[in-house]
């Protein structure tokens, strides 16, 4: 009998009557003959609140006592969901990280898995019993509840279904999958039946919110089959699999995009040798993040403008560090602008397409759209515009690459 | 260095400001150069909000599952007892009661304790670190969270004293102490200095609320002294301790009264042998608690009036028992009465003191209230009455005993 991971969101956990529906759609999986293994976030808003009290407690605080105050959300909803798993009469329990246990590396508040010990876990799913596990946290070597942050219930449903070798690991949430662009921008997007491990990283890491990047690139590296599906219908979802699964391949899959960038230009930086190291140096010491670059050909061979993006988050610290080291730097100025937005279009499919950038271009061209920056990977082509544009962009591009469902 | 234990119950930690005003209780005793380790309920309120998430699941629930839900509140006061006294300035960590362990048999619900692993919680005690501990709350022989049961967390503090050999264990809670009465009824109650755990075992069992019977007798079981005090005044509290610690000791020390019996009477029992044992074997098999009797004297030889009291919360369930098991018992009538209330005046001085009794009698009648029934130990002399009379009452007795306050 396969084993099956299913893991539920805290909006399909974020009442009893959400987590008793929730557990039907376990009930049908066990019905099905399967093995399940259940994975499960906090109830929605209840780690907002818990964050809240330690916020309010310390604003600076050890991460450790965060771990122990914010994990136990989780612990409640494990003990429900085993409840309302049991009503229907299926034999259920909670089992907390600490139980299992689910094994990480001492990194407080990030902490990354280190192994799940199966055994026992295994042998009661043998037994017929459905574990209920709770997400986004484990156990350090010093016997200390961690967290692993963000995306952090997604990535123990991949742990998990890897340790199980679970035939498919089923990510339940309130979309019925993923779409080839955000549908409450782009009115004919349509969901995706498949992708591929590499597309939905990029979807992802591009702005995509359905799927965390850590746990897709979990679910890659260890062969894990992903299904991103609603709890709230019945419709299959998309099943995020190896490409050669995939038998036709579009050119362009998805078209994603990000609010969270902010452009820097500097405008008249000393054209010389070792001038970027003295300008992302300190960035880098700081854990800023830079994304996208461009550098301007110097046309007096003296000075040029070099443009970079990092998160809008970062934009002051960035501008205070940048002044601050404009004695080594020499610059004339420095021009922030947040008022952008970074438009993604993904697939495998470029590998072994000419010509996809150019379609980009013609289309947000014949748009009026005035494209600020470009960067491009194997399989991926951004661009940043000013924020006026994305809907209009949004909508172009998928229209350009044949993407409008009928 | 002495090793203290400080409890805080639910109001005493009801908000992150309590919270840190408990830490500052902590610290003057750090300060005074105790080793402390600290035991915490729930926040105010919370341990109810998860009952009533279980209890909306499913009212009959595996008790496994309503431990590992209920048992999250003490996890949140804990990190944030930590983190508070962190802010001050002290090293703490917290511990669940896994980690500790503080190890409990697989009673779920009502779990006794077992045994606390000192060992690596004396060692960081030693080392200057305070230790905040989750009270209520343990883990059984096959590695689930187990719950105490009511006044838990008292009693998780009473068994960590033990295991430490404290030298006090302090139960910080929202009154100054233990009163000869209470003061919300009888105004010239007064705070008592010390009382024996025998007394406070009687004063608990028979209606005051500021400790419960398992903790004191766990604390009079292990010899730890305890010390009832309030978080929000400095004054010192009520010591609780062996009766060769009292001096002088006065004939009552206390007078308790309990809201919670009802009384029911017996109208026309055949008066032979068995009766008895006809009539309290099904309430013992229903776990229903008799506590007084009085059976009259039978004036015909052949039918008697019986009367006892259970608590109100039973007495549908007692009274539909005895309408079942009445073809057995051939009583004429059964009379429910829960308007009445139970005083109980209680003093290890009684063992060598007569006339105690006289002068509850006295003063009683002397109001012209009634006695319904009585019972007596041997340090204690309880009373039935209307419930109407309760506050004339307490104030009489409080006045006859001499324990008013100048």
């Amino acid at each position: 009998m396969a084993v099956i991971v299913q893991k539920f969101g805290g909006t399909s956990v974020g009442s009893i009557d959400r987590i008793r529906h929730a557990a039907t759609r376990v009930k049908q999986a066990v019905e099905q003959g399967h093995q399940v293994a259940v994975i499960v976030s906090a109830m929605a808003g209840e780690t907002d609140r818990l964050v809240g009290l330690v916020r309010a407690m310390a604003q600076v605080h050890d991460v450790r006592e965060y771990d122990a105050v914010v994990a136990s959300g989780e612990q409640v909803t494990a003990g429900l969901m085993a409840l309302a798993l049991q009503q229907l009469g299926i034999e259920a329990r909670s089992w907390m990280g600490w139980q299992v246990p689910i094994r990480t590396d001492s990194v407080h508040g990030a902490a990354r898995i280190a192994g799940i010990d199966r055994e026992r876990l295994a042998e009661r799913l043998a037994a017929g019993q459905v574990a209920v596990v709770t997400g986004f946290q484990g156990l350090s070597d010093a016997g200390r509840i961690t967290t692993l942050g963000r995306g952090g219930s997604d990535l123990s449903a991949v742990a998990l279904a890897a340790a199980l070798s679970a035939e498919r690991c089923d990510i339940f949430t309130d979309v019925e999958g993923v779409y080839t662009c955000d549908p409450r921008i782009v009115a004919k997007a349509r969901k995706l039946d498949k992708i591929t491990y590499e597309e939905m990283l990029e979807m992802a890491s591009q702005g995509a919110k359905v799927l965390h990047t850590r746990s897709v690139a979990a679910a890659m590296n260890h062969h894990v089959r992903l299904q991103v599906l609603s709890t709230f219908t019945e419709t299959p979802g998309t099943l995020v699999v190896d490409e050669d699964e995939i038998v036709e391949q579009q050119v362009v899959s998805g078209i994603a995009y990000s609010r969270d960038d902010a452009k820097i230009t500097i405008i008249g930086l000393p054209d010389r040798p070792g001038v970027a190291a003295a300008l992302f140096g300190p960035l880098s010491d700081a854990h800023i993040n830079v994304d996208m670059i461009v550098q301007n050909i110097s046309e007096d061979g003296e000075r040029t403008d070099l443009t970079f993006t990092v998160a809008k988050s970062d934009l002051d610290r960035t501008l205070a560090l940048l002044e601050e080291h404009n004695k080594e730097l020499g610059a004339k100025r420095f021009l922030p602008d947040s008022r952008v937005v970074k438009v993604s279009v993904i697939g495998v499919g470029m590998r072994s397409h000419a010509g996809v950038a150019l379609t980009m271009f013609d289309a947000l061209a014949s748009r009026g759209i005035n494209i600020l920056l470009i960067s491009t990977s194997e399989i991926k082509i951004s661009v940043l515009i000013s924020e006026d544009y994305l809907e209009l962009a949004l909508r172009a591009l998928h229209t350009a690459y044949g993407l409008d469902a009928d």
